[in-house]
């Protein structure tokens, strides 16, 4: 047995690097970026025209001169042109480059324009005004998104200005999921009475999904050769094995001698936590150099979760070790979100109570309602809630007001 | 010109239904559901065993026995099977049904077994203890996901356990992305002097695929004809329209005049924002009853959402107001998310600001900071920031500790 912090550092000093792709940009939301992305020019690459107006020489305006005669047109999009006489005037478009010999823009709301005069209806005008000038925002060169960043829509904006449409991220690893239970039928099937349908595979899915990892799932009966023998080939096709049940103490519960048949090594087996606490955890040793080339790179090992089968703790234990595991593999960091505890909670067991919460924002703060289920099977409470509170071992009772740190799942 | 609130409400008075579509279950992660999910059984569907150990009489126990032969094995999956002296004991495992004549399980922990006897080794248990009685977490016919729901991971699961494959989801809106301005040019393309690359396209498209929306692209350039054209047939085709671009006082600022030529309503033009202001938007009538049933059902509108063409304004409207369009449109209520104000900010203009922050987690509240960025042009400025606070317009000063609507977008 050991503590919920013992077996996350555990768990994350089995990280593992599965390097890097290249991919379309537009394909990259979710992803973490492996490269620094840099402006390829100035930003705007122009003194760009800020406002629908006309551009002026300030020096006349100051000068006392109001009226302008329009000399042309300079539109977003088009080459630059002159203004050939300093008391004239361009009209210029929002995105269009600052004609030369001009500096200054007056918005259409500030000019009446008759007969091909422009004449500025307001007493104060800026020196520069309504000129986004060239590298104002960034110089070429400069760094503009670091390397593992998440890619969200503001960064696929920025990736398209600067040309990058392929981009490099971080590559996925290959992930099968594994049900056992006997008592297991298909989603499309009538239980019988003893009998219940598969769901924690399909859950386990969705939390990988959500962090873009397509997995493949499989369900294998509660038959030791069996097992032994495709989880022997999963260990060498995949980086990552998930399985729901069979690690509890069972007489069919044959995960654990399988592992060590297999000579994948334990790293830990129960953490002291509820729900989730038959947790087992470990790492295959290197493959012989002959399989591997076939299927991964050298140095690589196969991590094992072996989560408890009941729907809450593969949940948790889903969202409290692997999360962590495979946002430090990829190279993301990421922040501990924390809520105040919406109302007084006792708890006896000496463990790290995973307590379900629903999550309400009052004036800008977190406050987590415990909604109490009907323990580690009911799944449809989670239906209820967002989020799990993490109350430490070592206490008996948690305030209202206290904050601890909360797991997201929604 | 119309406040922030105006606008928000007009465009949510325009609110359509896409009705339903029926799809995998595994394929409906952020999608809304459209039908009530019931429990199709009693959940758990039979006495289940919730440890480990051996199933007795607790009778027997309670007259002071303590030694129990074993007469069988009830497995996960397997058919129930009955205890047939009750001063014996069934080994049960985790997730089996509980035999017949037994009421109470004794986990392996506190039991030690030798030639085919349990003793049990602990002086007192409970009644009925390490069972999940049938129906205890939901009785068949309860109500277990409501209509609306936002399906999750934790959704999936139910709805693998009482066998929907197949699910009712809402119809997302077929939406169209119109990118206009001569001044743009390709993502893989390199700008000439006076031009820079389109990216709000690929910035609304990933905001959309946020909400599952799969959406189309294209460029217009800033010829009147063609806008017309073009603009006529995708009225025809799609649901929603969403501009970037051309809303302005510009010479080539067409769009507003297209869309008055095309007969779409125009409902507001200009909002008191920053950024943002320009911003049109209205619907175009229903379409004659022939074109009408090639594409889509009567009664259909087509809502036109014309962004002004900077690329932060663009990024913020499509947030506050085709984000909420999208939830009412689907069913989904959404709840106003706040943050504290993490330093003073001093706004002038008589304009609602969304104003981009950096947000941290502070002892379970949420804090804002204020990032500056260079005005509505700075695209990159958006990678530095998650989200937009909204301070309101009537005010020029804005206090650190007060609390404001925040907008996350990631």
């Amino acid at each position: 047995m050991i503590s919920v912090a013992n077996a996350l550092q555990t768990v994350l000093n089995t990280t593992q690097d599965y390097g890097v792709e290249e991919i379309p940009f537009l394909k990259s939301v979710g992803r973490i970026l492996k490269e620094p992305v840099f402006a390829d020019s100035h930003f705007p690459p122009f003194n760009r025209v800020a406002m629908d107006g006309i551009a002026i020489d300030f020096y006349q305006f100051k000068s006392g001169q109001r009226a302008f005669l329009i000399e042309g047109i300079q539109a977003a999009g088009s080459v630059q042109i002159t203004l050939q006489n300093s008391k004239n005037c361009i009209e210029v478009m929002t995105g269009a480059v600052l004609p030369n010999h001009t500096n200054t823009v007056v918005r259409y709301e500030d000019v009446s324009v008759e007969n091909g005069i422009a004449t500025i209806t307001i007493d104060a005008i800026i020196d520069g005004q309504n000129v986004h000038t060239k590298g104002k925002d960034r110089r070429s060169g400069d760094l503009l998104i670091h390397e593992n960043t998440r890619i969200s829509a503001a960064e696929i904006g920025v990736l398209a200005t600067v040309g990058k449409s392929y981009v490099k991220v971080a590559k996925q690893p290959k992930v099968m999921i594994v049900s056992t239970g006997d008592e297991l039928v298909g989603v499309d099937e009538i239980p019988l009475a003893h009998q219940i349908r598969r769901s924690n595979v399909f859950t386990l899915v969705s939390l990988l999904e959500k962090l873009n990892i397509t997995s493949d799932t499989t369900h294998i009966t509660d038959d030791k050769p069996l097992l032994k023998s495709k989880i022997k080939t999963y260990l060498q096709q995949y980086d990552v094995l998930l399985f729901s049940g069979a690690v509890s103490k069972g007489k069919y519960d044959f995960l654990p001698e399988v592992f060590e048949e297999l000579e994948v090594e334990k790293l830990f087996h129960k953490v002291t936590q509820r729900p989730g606490k038959p947790f087992w955890f470990g790492r295959a040793a290197s493959l012989s150099s002959s399989e591997l080339h076939v299927y991964q790179n050298e140095n690589k090992q196969t991590i094992v979760f072996g989560f408890p089968g009941n729907p809450i703790s593969t949940f948790v234990n889903c969202l409290a070790y692997f999360y962590p595991w495979y946002y430090k593999s990829i190279g993301l960091e990421t922040e501990e979100e924390t809520a105040i505890l919406g109302e007084d909670v006792n708890f006896r067991p000496n463990l790290t109570y995973f307590l379900q919460v629903k999550l309400e924002n009052k004036k800008g703060c977190i406050v987590a309602f415990p909604i109490a289920g009907n323990g580690s099977g009911d799944l449809a409470s989670l239906v209820k809630t967002a989020a799990f509170i993490q109350l430490p071992e070592d206490t008996l009772a948690f305030k209202k007001g206290e904050v601890f740190k909360i797991i997201r799942y929604r």
